[in-house]
């Protein structure tokens, strides 16, 4: 363990919802009762608790962004590089927030949760649910710990939607926004992709309408993540990591196995998904992605979906990020800037694609920590 | 029928391989025995014979290109907009001619075929072949119709993959090429896409090894063409053919059935696609892709491969096609320009993406039917 980790870390749960009057209002006009939010926290709440950030989890993520659950722990949280003392999120200055989404599968409550009206899993039966939903529950958990206003929500990918959509939901709860390889909306592309993903799990077999057990539907969730992947990097990453090199042989197996270092790297990214990850939850949390769209709350205007907006806004895009583009990131800035929001935008020029969110720490470390700093300060004189 | 069409066609088959000695010897080390070869012929040979094209088709074209197969047939051939009487190959003066590939499943030889050592269905006996073997055959069927030298040979995307093995395998019997929208190598997220469209269908249990029977492996056919699909169209032709316009309702349905016009497209594409074609050949078709690489046969030098090419050259790229990138067409131009061969580049601006060649009609045509109406002058004044 370096010196710079938060250390052992243990994950905390939050449940409410028990009465029909305290559950959970949800976009689809159902109602969500006995939630649980896991979550994790880092550093210390400060007395006028104005030092609070929130850190938002992209599709496959989970509440544990950084440190590790046991001394024997080798994996780190997600985030481990930019989470912890002197990093950029600092746990020395910032008390720092986590929570697994509503619908995942990481201790939040989602499909494989149970149904408190049947006593058994939900699957299928789990209402349909947006990336407002997830804010509202988070929301919850912010009341609960006791905080009035983010120093910073902040997030890459889905991450980024949540931190977005926290600012028009709760304006006055959110000091600024770190909006990372995000958009307002998803492009047909993307929806496209997640489409295609969901027919790859809801065809096989052992999805079973969403009613499996032991026997989950790997290859399906395994095909799903592959294409998910191949989304993440870039043409020009790939070239630099794979080319056409072959994996086991110099020579074409003439079958069809995996040949090509690509093909490998999709197979061992599929396998240790599904280990990990629930095939409904990938069906939910990509149906909250498509739905997510800031500018139809104002008839199809950005700029009008922010008006009432009162964070001040760090949006950043990577130059070769497909999934989501800087185009996307530029169309928000865009609408802030027409609205007068306070926005710093930077295009970072990476190959990494959209997966350069989490691997180039460095660059977006330095951003964020400035950032963060500044609106620290700001809040400390006010 | 318009005036301009070639009317109603009919497939003729070609034969070979009844003796060892006539077998296909393939890349693989094997050889493909009893092969058939399902062509069309548009317009007449000359009596020099030098006015023949070959067209080559892409994934899941077949042999008929122009015109109807009856009376009552309402849909024309696949490029039936650039083959018939005055149009770009102008089978007024032109012999033209299509033939379906091997490892194909519209009537020549493929994975589906009878097995003549056990007369039964091939299915995964059937060798893994190269875009090569699939030439090699072609050559047969070039030989088989007294043709000594094609006046053009050109394709798209797949096709074009050919028409640039034609060159280097065949010099002398290649008078210029036209290859479009295409690559000298896939990619290594060309590779990936193929890959999660194999794991698809492979892991579909209907597929059973291969061996199907009357229930063929549709679902997982159909995500691998979806998810084809989307890498046919580019981001700004989804924006304009779509974007994020609900398909049913104005309203989301808070499940998982189709809800955006994408999806209905997606959906529409995979089911039409499993009724024509075979999953089997899918496979097969996709690797051969996979495996071509121009450069490989010159130790990775693409300029030394084409070193004994004698054809002059027309590339065609779509500036939108993310496919096979414009810079992949370049790559190609700059290796035979290098070598000093006769070549003519031109990206056209287009929204469509890789459909493109499929769908540019006008400006390809015109491309083509000059760049063609050249060489044919040519030719008959040597």
């Amino acid at each position: 363990m370096q010196n710079n980790s938060v250390g052992i870390v243990v994950p905390q749960d939050f449940s409410f919802g028990q009465t029909d009057e305290d559950a959970l209002c949800l976009d689809c006009g159902k109602k969500l009762k006995y939630v649980n939010i896991r979550y994790e926290t880092y550093g210390k709440l400060d007395s006028s608790s104005s030092n609070a950030i929130l850190i938002l989890h992209a599709l496959s993520g989970d509440a544990h962004v950084a440190g590790f659950h046991s001394e024997n722990d080798r994996k780190p949280g997600w985030w481990d590089e930019m989470v912890g003392p002197g990093k950029s999120f600092d746990t020395n200055k910032y008390f720092i927030v986590c929570s697994n989404i509503i619908g995942g599968c990481s201790g939040s409550t989602g499909p494989r949760s149970i149904n408190p009206d049947t006593g058994k899993c939900y699957n299928m039966d789990f209402p349909v649910i947006t990336i407002n939903d997830m804010v509202k529950a988070q929301h919850r958990l912010m009341v609960h710990l006791g905080i009035k206003k983010w120093l910073a929500v902040a997030g890459g990918s889905m991450g980024g939607m949540q931190a977005i959509e926290w600012t028009i939901s709760y304006p006055d709860a959110v000091d600024s926004v770190i909006a990372i390889a995000t958009t307002s909306r998803l492009s047909p592309q993307s929806i496209a992709f997640d489409w295609v993903g969901r027919e790859a799990i809801m065809s096989d077999p052992k999805w079973l309408e969403g009613n499996y057990d032991d026997i989950a539907p790997e290859d399906g969730l395994a095909t799903a993540r592959m294409l998910a992947h191949i989304t993440y990097l870039s043409d020009e990453s790939m070239y630099q990591k794979f080319g056409r090199n072959l994996q086991e042989s110099d020579k074409y197996s003439f079958n069809f196995h995996r040949d090509f270092a690509v093909e490998s790297y999709l197979e061992h990214q599929g396998q240790r998904f599904v280990e990990r990850f629930d095939a409904n939850s990938y069906l939910y949390i990509t149906r909250a992605m498509d739905y997510f769209d800031v500018s139809a709350r104002a008839g199809g205007d950005l700029a009008k979906a922010f008006s009432e907006v009162k964070s001040k806004f760090l949006v950043v895009s990577f130059s070769s990020d497909w999934l989501f583009l800087p185009k996307q990131s530029k169309e928000i800035v865009r609408a802030l800037l027409s609205g007068k929001i306070d926005v710093t935008y930077c295009d970072i020029a990476s190959v990494y694609g959209h997966d350069a969110f989490l691997l180039e720490a460095v660059t977006l470390g330095k951003l964020i920590s400035d950032f963060t700093r500044n609106r620290y300060l700001e809040v400390q004189n006010d």
